[in-house]
């Protein structure tokens, strides 16, 4: 699989990512940049992220879309009048019944033609300087194909994303966006809210200077990008809801267990999480 | 400074590395182990953590108390008749009230020898197979002194600490209490109790199967040691309980603005929590 002329709308983590790992892997000719900030798409021509910024992207034969999802309505809808009839565009959106409705609306008739993908490799960096040919190396990749693509526009977005190292999984969307609130969109509204509380309190300084590894690894995706994780939990904000409920009940559960100091409760609970969470590292879910 | 005898009891990732420390920075001599774990005691001799184990430790210069908290009332007991006068005690327990409160009842008149301390710098690895010289490098550690300290003991409890690579600062212990209960019980708390949850449900396998290094770093304290974190929380249990209040009061703070899709709110909430975040990475609150 080798696409001529990849053209990258958001030239962040994974949008340069996806440039610089489809370069290495020598599945693409050119690779034209393009995006909002002039100051990101600079740096990433001048580190030969992308060959090219700016330019039209009407003549590309792959695009990915990688900004926010908010964004996703106008830049498909600035995309559909210019995509030629054998380009295939996927994307990086971490949610994708917003990104799939968004993307019906806009491209109407060439609706077939995007193959709506979710790479599970984010960072709390971002932008260009970020971007790593190797950030989906034995990632999963998770796409959601339509009823309306070919079976060849989705073998190629397969193939584009395993050129970048990834592992390719499918589902169906509204089983991506549960999924995904569970283990990726409410940590991070998770760690977000315990930095804010720290944060806001008066003696914030002083409970800062008392954090240590285990606070920072906590809250290392509190460092994400706010614009990116606004649009995802307002995308998925039902199934984010969900999550939060259940998390919610969770804690509820546990706090008896804490206010009567039931030791034997709190280390089985303990115990049992641990051993799962020792199980997953082990590879037992992958 | 310079110990000649040290007694480690419970030689774990805190006890280990507090010996290996004191011995690569030429601060004492001897180093007598002692403990539960007949064969993490062993594997102490033969990694060179200590130099014998099972000993008595009646006629140690300085020893170290570093099992699980609540094991603490049974081994001063048992220290108490057999400490010579001169010896100084100090410990690595997570939480400093029941601390101070066993060795009130375990030391009697020897409380003055007794020097509470914690060394914020676990990890979710734990036994001496886990220890290391460089644990506490430039990581803190807490003194809680007693009305009943000399002066004398203080200095060497603090030398003790700064000759492992730490940097020593002291708290009164209910101060101690209120801000490890922030930024480190609750978080531990939450990390268990989110692993629990994704454990628990029908389909726990899918959900692991398609968590990532975000859900990784996140949870990375739910492998920490069940008993070590069972007996802080039952120590800990009020302070935890307010911080685990405060916690679910902010998360029903931020549950409309999510219900309601309320980007403009979400994304100052988590540009606020970032940035507060970044100055602390940057060492405001060193």
């Amino acid at each position: 699989m080798h696409f001529a002329k990849v053209a990258v709308v958001g030239v962040g983590l994974i949008g340069g990512s996806f440039a610089l790992a489809l370069k290495a892997a020598r599945a693409c000719g050119e690779v034209v940049g393009v995006g909002r900030g002039a100051a990101n798409l600079k740096l990433a021509l001048e580190q030969g992220v992308v060959d090219t910024i700016g330019a039209d992207i009407g003549d590309a034969d792959l695009v990915l879309v990688a900004t926010p999802v908010a964004q996703y309505p106008r830049v498909l809808a600035a995309l559909a009048p210019r995509l030629k009839a054998s380009a295939i565009v996927t994307d990086g959106g971490s949610t994708k019944r917003d990104v799939i409705a968004a993307a019906r609306a806009a491209l109407g008739a060439k609706i077939a033609q995007f193959v709506p993908a979710h790479p599970i490799a984010g960072a709390e960096r971002s932008g260009a300087s970020a971007a790593s040919a190797e950030l989906f190396r034995n990632k999963r990749v998770v796409l959601t194909p339509l009823p309306e693509n070919p079976a060849a526009a989705v073998q190629a977005v397969e193939a584009a994303w395993q050129a970048c190292g990834a592992r390719v999984s499918r589902m169906e969307a509204a089983e991506h966006d549960a999924v995904l609130a569970a283990v990726s969109h409410l940590p991070h509204l998770l760690a977000y809210a315990l930095v804010h509380e720290v944060a806001g309190r008066a003696d914030s300084a002083q409970l800062f200077g008392f954090a240590a590894g285990g606070f920072r690894d906590f809250t290392r995706i509190a460092s994400s990008h706010p614009e990116m994780w606004r649009d995802i939990c307002v995308a998925n904000r039902d199934r984010l809801l969900d999550e939060l409920d259940r998390y919610l009940a969770k804690l509820q559960a546990v706090r008896p267990l804490v206010e009567n100091g039931d030791g034997a409760a709190l280390e089985k609970l303990f115990a049992e999480a641990r051993a799962a969470r020792q199980r997953w590292l082990a590879g037992e879910y992958e």
